[in-house]
């Protein structure tokens, strides 16, 4: 079988430093070791979006970048060209399909171009645009969105609010759990959506109501972007996976919890979960986040993984130490000023399930994977309650306020909120890599006027 | 509230017929007031891809029809012209963006063009292929997919044998339930794939282990094909929800029953579904099948549908009386030239839920719909045994054989086996329209090894 690892190399040297000075303010998320891809254009211009990568405070635009020829110099062979050249593109799908190959070599040649003493600093520096200045389309064009469900935390928190006596059902720790999700309704951060309507039924009642939902939340989680792809009827093996992944992102997957506990008997959720789905603009590299890989365990007495789950290498630096936070502003905060407000921190260590093992299970039965096909990780809690990756853990179901800096309380979220995803990695030694934020807000309800349904039953 | 209703036109009259002769034998499928859109080209070469509409046994090729204006000439108004150009591409998707004017528009050209006495005959008579020198691909780039369960006859055949106690969820006569599925392993007629490896849990065992399914079953299903879209955070309303449909085929949802009992609680099927999914070539209108609308009904025990998914179209007309019939033909009958062996009968005018009531039930909360996307039925079953829509039903859940033509015998499918499914509305006095057949067959399982897994539990 073939085992794929990637290596620290030169790009992720510590020591590096970049030409754009803003690139090397300690505690920044975009550092020259992190060169993250996104899509991009200046805000409010009417300019094709395209390809670019974030460093500093500034996007390297990698179209006006092609035609500098400052990449091909600096470009080892002709895999960085032809990377660039897909990545200048309105979506990063053609540079998903190179591979890793693909994108390894073009971030080996932009770490080049935009560390200290490059020669093509003087022709990369009319090709920067402030970030300050950009608005960000989806990365790629998503195909199939795919939610797992890693953080066993996660899943038996849920599982004791709708099941106290049967929390964690018998298939979670031998199943990477997964389901479709729907990709029409993704949107990169910004993404503002009216309170979602739906069947609702009451506690006590017989007959459900159609109403805006009232258990509104969020769902902390990373994204993970599928590289080139599989055919049809075949599988990737364990061993093979990682190369299959371009990069990770931050993923917001918005959940109506009250229309959720009422449809998702017996095929799973539906529009509890699809009428918005919000990611960051920017894709970190498996490659960039290679000196934050740490071992993959589970507990001793837990059942060992079926053997496509399983691998020498999974098990050394199966997961990434992700460090993951969300933050709430209301708009009060919004109004007076005030800094958002932290509901929790988390990591994506905690996983149960692995990118890899995420991608090998996908594909036992012969399922295809596109490139810029999305995977979720499923909400990313850790053990300790504190660390709850939604309301619905944190509020206990709705039962225990949550009060946040500014002394406002939530059980679940009102119109107005704002939810801010970070997420980073550091230690020390290495460079900090950052995702920047994935920020979604929540409008009133639209064009809702109580059904006669409604009204009946509110008498 | 916009109540949009099609009608009869001059395009379903019974009496007219084509000067193709073969669309005027009788019992075909494809006769002039039928006309369904597909994308074909000359099997084996290398042309392009192409929209064409089937009539009789042969394609009319709507881009070499382009060229001859003779479309054009017959077409009132430019909405046909238009949609003419948008169905000559490689995806039918610009079509039905246009909605129920584009095709409708186009329909009424194609109608005149090829009835008997047209001045266009010579033009278009050197437009034709024959369909047996046709391969097919996908009608439309597919963006989400989204199965639901439309017949309550299947869903509490398939409860009865996961619950006995508790067949029909509470949820099921509310909610039109749906989930979604798995774009990507979606083709067109004609598909084969290998047996789908998962992991099971044997009668008994406390342990998984992963293997070939061995309850591989095929399901019953429409496709409906949605025209123009919704902006995401609008919904559809219940008597507009019609014209956001284009039209419907036949869909053979495969599914590994074995893989399915093990993964779907708590998120729904995964892996027991997104190996495979089959359409067939030919989508046919709703305009096409107006002749065969029946009313909607549900027993009046039954909780009568919410105001979202109700309104006096959909009562009096919201059914369509599909005939769908299923036949398989195994290794065995293929060598041995004998026919296929039909193992079921159903009829669409069974679904508990409308294709109305899904586009409605699927936009209330804002979820946006986009041209070709596809929604499944859910296996149609009706009322009586007979007439399941599955091997699972027919077969008690495998406890009792299903006897072919031929007498072998299956409980569930085995390598090798074609599954036919036909579709057609008849009726005295009005022509019959057909859908043709969407064929799918089970190759052996690959590249499979026993894994140590399934080795030591064999043991």
């Amino acid at each position: 079988m073939p085992q794929v690892r990637m290596s620290l190399n030169e790009t992720h040297d510590a020591q590096l430093a970049s030409w754009i000075e803003s690139a090397n303010a300690p505690g920044g998320d975009f550092p020259i070791q992190n060169l993250p891809f996104g899509v991009f254009r200046r805000a409010g211009s009417t300019e094709n979006f395209r390809g670019g990568v974030a460093i500093g405070d500034q996007i390297l635009d990698l179209a006006a970048a092609l035609t500098t020829g400052a990449l091909r110099a600096v470009a080892v062979g002709t895999a960085a060209a032809n990377a660039a050249i897909a990545a200048a593109g309105p979506v990063l799908n053609e540079l998903m399909a190179g591979g890793h190959e693909a994108s390894s070599a073009l971030r080996l040649a932009l770490s080049r171009a935009l560390r200290r003493g490059s020669a093509q600093q003087d022709a990369l520096q009319t090709c920067l645009v402030p970030q300050a200045q950009a608005e960000y389309a989806l990365p790629a064009r998503i195909g199939d969105y795919t939610d797992f469900y890693t953080s066993v935390h996660h899943a038996t928190a849920v599982g004791r609010l709708l099941r106290p006596d049967n929390p964690l059902l018998p298939n979670y720790k031998w199943v990477p759990i997964g389901y479709h999700g729907r990709g029409s309704s993704i949107a990169v951060s910004g993404q503002q959506f009216p309170r979602p309507v739906g069947q609702v039924l009451a506690s006590g009642a017989t007959a459900p109501i159609l109403g805006p939902s009232k258990r509104l939340d969020y769902e902390l989680e990373l994204g993970v972007f599928i590289g080139s792809g599989n055919a049809l009827g075949s599988r990737i093996d364990i061993g093979d996976a990682e190369s299959h992944i371009f990069g990770l992102c931050l993923l917001n997957d918005w959940s109506a919890r009250d229309l959720q506990a009422w449809e998702y008997q017996p095929l799973g959720p539906f529009l509890a979960k699809n009428f918005a789905t919000t990611i960051s603009p920017w894709i970190v590299t498996l490659e960039a986040l290679e000196p934050y890989r740490v071992s993959w365990q589970r507990p001793s007495t837990d059942p060992q993984p079926l053997s496509y789950l399983d691998s020498a290498l999974v098990r050394s630096r199966g997961a990434i130490d992700i460090q993951l936070e969300v933050y709430l502003e209301s708009e009060s905060m919004r109004q007076e000023g005030q800094a958002p407000s932290q509901l929790s921190t988390s990591s994506f260590k905690y996983a149960y399930w692995t990118a890899a093992q995420m991608v090998a299970h996908h594909t036992v039965n012969g399922c295809n994977l596109q490139p810029g096909d999305l995977l979720g990780t499923g909400t990313q809690s850790g053990p300790e309650p504190e660390q709850a990756g939604s309301l619905l853990e944190l509020s206990s179901g709705g039962r225990e306020p949550v009060r946040l800096a500014n002394g406002e309380i939530r059980r679940f979220l009102e119109d107005g909120d704002a939810v801010i995803l970070r997420g980073y990695a550091e230690r020390p030694g290495v460079a900090r890599i950052g995702f920047g934020t994935a920020v979604g807000r929540v409008l009133p309800v639209r064009d809702w006027h109580a059904a006669p349904d409604a009204q009946a039953d509110a008498e």
